[in-house]
C-alpha cells in the first residue's frame, strides 16, 4: 500500500500529499501523523497540497479530521501550496474547509505556526498569574 | 501528468519522492529542480526517498543526475530517508549510488548541508586571502 511520509523538521511535521487520497491512504496518514506528534512532541503540522489538481469533499474532510486530531494532541495544522484552480473549485463546490488554516507556501506556513505558538505560550504565562517577572 | 513538488525551506529545496519515477516524471523533476535552484539561489537540495520500496538503477541514475546538475548550479544534494531494505538491495545489485551523499533523515540532511556550506565559505575566504591560484 502506498503511504504518505511524515517528515520532521525542527518543531514541525511536514506532509506532502502527492498520491490519490483513497480511504486506506487517508486513514494510514491520520494514524502515522498522530503517532508521530505523540512520539516527537511537535507542535505544528504542515500539509502541502501543491501536487493536488483536485481537492474533493473526501480530501477536505480528511484534512479537517487531521487538523482536529492534531489540535487535540496540542499541534496546530496549516495547509499550504493550494493551487489557484483548486481554491476556485473549492468555493464553487461550497467547500470552504472550515477549521483549516492555510498559507501560500511552506515557509509562510512555518512562520504562521511559529507566531501562533509564541502567542499561545504568552497566553499560558498570563494564565499562570505569577507576580514574578518572567525572563522570557 | 504527475509531478513531484519542490518545496523551499530556508536555504534548502526539499523533494519528497512518493510516486513511481517514470521517464517523464524524472525529467520533469530535474527541470523543476534546476529552475528552482536558479530562481531561489538555494545552496542545498534534500531528496527524501522514505516512501520508496525499491530504488532500481533508473532511480539511482536519476538521483545521480540531479546531484550533478545541482552541483553545477552550486547546490549540494543529500538523499535522506532510505529504508534499510532499500540499502541492502542496492548493495546486492551492485548499485552504490556514486557521488550521492546520504543522511538518515531530513534534519540530519539539513545539518550536513549547513556544515558543508560553512566549510565551503571558509575555503572561499582562505582563497580570497591568497589570490595566487584558484583551485576551484
Amino acid at each position: 500500500m502506498e503511504r504518505v511520509p511524515v517528515l520532521k523538521i525542527g518543531d514541525i511535521l511536514l506532509v506532502s500529499i502527492q498520491i490519490d487520497m483513497e480511504d486506506q491512504v487517508a486513514l494510514q496518514l491520520q494514524e502515522d501523523l498522530a503517532d508521530k506528534i505523540v512520539v516527537t512532541g511537535c507542535h505544528g503540522v504542515i500539509i502541502d497540497i501543491s501536487a493536488l489538481d483536485i481537492v474533493d469533499s473526501f480530501v477536505g474532510r480528511t484534512l479537517a479530521t487531521i487538523a482536529s486530531v492534531s489540535k487535540v494532541l496540542d499541534a496546530d495544522t496549516v495547509v499550504v501550496g493550494m493551487r489557484p484552480a483548486v481554491a476556485i473549485t473549492l468555493v464553487e463546490l461550497g467547500l470552504s474547509l472550515p477549521g483549516i488554516r492555510t498559507a501560500l507556501n511552506v515557509e509562510l506556513g512555518m512562520k504562521l505556526l511559529a507566531q501562533e505558538r509564541e502567542q499561545y505560550e504568552l497566553d499560558l504565562e498570563d494564565e499562570d498569574e505569577e507576580p514574578a517577572v518572567s525572563t522570557r
